[in-house]
């Protein structure tokens, strides 16, 4: 398990700013343009692939697929599938999941709550 | 100032799952690939710009100074030029950016402590 910055050995602890570090490259499943929001999404709702998708505006079915097996993989996203026909699949939070979610969601919710600053400074 | 998804007109606050909400649109310049990483950089902390570029590993000069640029306009960093030879820039936040950094730093925080549970689910 490689965290750490070679460049850094001394830093035993990981840190984004370090570029190697792993931790970099889950910040950025969880900060691309659909991750966070999948998790904000699936924050206490197990939804299916098509109301998930409804749900996060504008994320096209491939990019949704693909945002969803990153998230499974980081043990973010549960997956499950039930053997009937039509096929039908769920994903949730794992515990480790409604972590990040709780933290993107927080600073979702501060960017939310002052749009109108922001906007302002942008003079729109 | 058009802040919500013109298909939610019933929905007043600002929602970063509604795909044309400006709030999306300033949640991707704080959670691009640089944009968080260089708020949490300037925490508490003013920088010229090569000092800051050395703090946030493997960042080029011009993703630099794109992201700088970028996050000045949403009113996050404070740029000030003192007119001398040969010139002297200073990059701080201004208090919106500190909110943002904030937040952000929460969860970059969270993932770095929970780095070694996530690349065991990634099998790493």
């Amino acid at each position: 398990m490689k965290m750490l910055d070679t460049d850094k050995k001394e830093n035993l602890r990981p840190d984004v700013l370090s570029e190697h570090c792993q931790s970099r490259f889950v910040m950025n499943h969880v900060t691309n343009r659909w991750g966070g929001l999948v998790l904000l999404a699936l924050s206490e709702e197990t939804l299916r692939f098509s109301a998930l998708r409804r749900k996060i505006g504008g994320v096209s079915e491939r990019m949704l697929s693909q945002t969803l097996k990153t998230l499974e993989e980081d043990g973010f996203v549960l997956r499950k599938s039930y053997d009937v026909v039509p096929p039908h699949v769920e994903y949730s939070l794992t515990p480790l999941g409604e972590g990040a979610a709780k933290h993107f969601g927080a600073l979702a919710r501060w960017l939310e709550d002052n749009l109108e600053e922001i906007m302002k400074a942008r003079g729109e």
